[in-house]
């Protein structure tokens, strides 16, 4: 790979697996771009979040060479995907890491769960800029017309422009016909959260089990500055993500009142 | 477990699974402290971060019921045995959910990865008060001795302050003798990664696979304030860890430029 230098390089990955039409969509669009590394799981791994393989084997397979583009399936997670893009797979540091076109939204709580954006926040752990891209529908079957058009739209003007290096963006799509998309908006991440629905059934050796199931609560319906406020009102949304848990609010509470723990 | 509501109730769950001797050193130190419902996976799942099973059924199992001290074991993830233990085995809500006590680290940029510290932002994402527990030594036989000690103090003196209502601390313990503990220290998340390395091997069946490896980085060694500094300095480390990705200071640069995106 060390002959294209003067191309981009992308490295594509995402969560839904190798057989997944919003990666075909994805690669297909970004095919203009440069030259795309694409490292995808072999199998679905939805909500596999931050997940690594740390206690089983991981098989690679290269499943295509040509100009420009190579695909490799990992038995692994989404992230495990990006540590052995860059470990393994190829000595240049990729330029961009794009990931998806996920199937269902990664909007407010949903970005903890998210394998997409896991493997996003990997590469930028790895300060490379980085972008997830997720369509609220989740069917194998969604449209991804807003997608394709808007994801090259922002990867272009990201791209050339001279923004803060290392970025890292969790795009979502509203769910609504093209025409009826009102542009594009920078948010902050809303404060919501999965209410819980367990499925409990019987098998046929009588045992019980459960299907996890939710129903999404948002605490801020109003706040427009979010991005499920942006969705529902037919914008993109465009969240820049970081990561760093501290409570800083906290540990000031904590330091401020020289609380002290003796021993 | 309604007729016991004076006592406060405690929802202990683990990454290590039912077998780990960090579990029982948590169980036992905690026995005092109110009723236990223990929902823990029933198999190892480190590093399992945030994720969830939809893909799958859950297997729940009541292992253990006697006064103030009920067990599960959960076929699923940390995060699934905090769900299912908040939706379906107890209707009354935890009054602290401690999650541990891990064998292995989850200090800096280890919490991403970590199922303990995921459990533990799941209970603070449902408005529970929650604790992780973390020893540096990740071998089975780790010793809990200083772990044991100090989280009994720390949970004490957090649950009998006028603390702020909803704080989620992730609790890290140094690896040293007993006398060498210097105190406690309140603590930032170390910008840190880890700097990964697979060993490549070669199946009986002539297929290459991959083991992953790594070797920490910590990119702000001298940082008194981090956790890591905390932790090689022979304190132990509480960092207050809270749930939002967003990048406000990102953010506040693309409102800052009015960076608009054209449609």
């Amino acid at each position: 790979m060390s002959k294209k230098e003067n191309k981009p390089l992308l490295l594509l990955t995402n969560d839904d697996g190798i057989n997944a039409k919003g990666l075909k969509v994805l690669i297909e669009a970004f095919a203009g771009f440069g030259e795309l590394l694409v490292v995808v799981p072999d199998k679905g791994q939805s909500a596999m979040s931050h997940a690594i393989t740390i206690n089983q084997p991981i098989f690679l397979n290269k499943i295509k060479e040509k100009e420009n583009l190579t695909i490799y399936t990992c038995s692994g997670t989404p992230v495990d995907c990006v540590k052995l893009a860059l470990n393994k797979i190829t000595k240049r540091k990729p330029d961009f890491l794009i990931s998806g076109i996920n199937h269902g939204t990664n909007s407010s709580v949903s970005i903890i769960y998210s394998g997409t954006m896991a493997a996003a926040l990997e590469g930028y752990i790895n300060d490379i800029p980085s972008i997830g891209f997720s369509v609220i529908d989740h069917s194998p079957d969604a449209n991804f017309e807003i997608a394709e058009k808007y994801s090259k739209i922002i990867f272009k003007k990201i791209s050339e422009n001279n923004l803060p290096k290392n970025i890292c963006l969790n795009v979502n799509f509203p769910n609504t016909k093209p025409e009826n998309v009102r542009g594009i908006k920078f948010s902050r991440q809303a404060r919501a959260k999965w209410v819980e629905e367990f499925e409990k059934r019987t098998n046929p050796h009588n045992k019980e089990y459960y299907w996890l199931t939710g129903k999404f609560q948002n605490f801020e319906e109003n706040a427009e500055d979010t991005d499920e406020w942006a969705l529902k009102n037919n914008y993109v949304s465009i969240v820049p993500v970081q990561f760093d848990f501290t409570a800083y609010d906290t540990l000031k509470i904590f330091k401020d009142k020289n609380y002290e723990i003796e021993i």
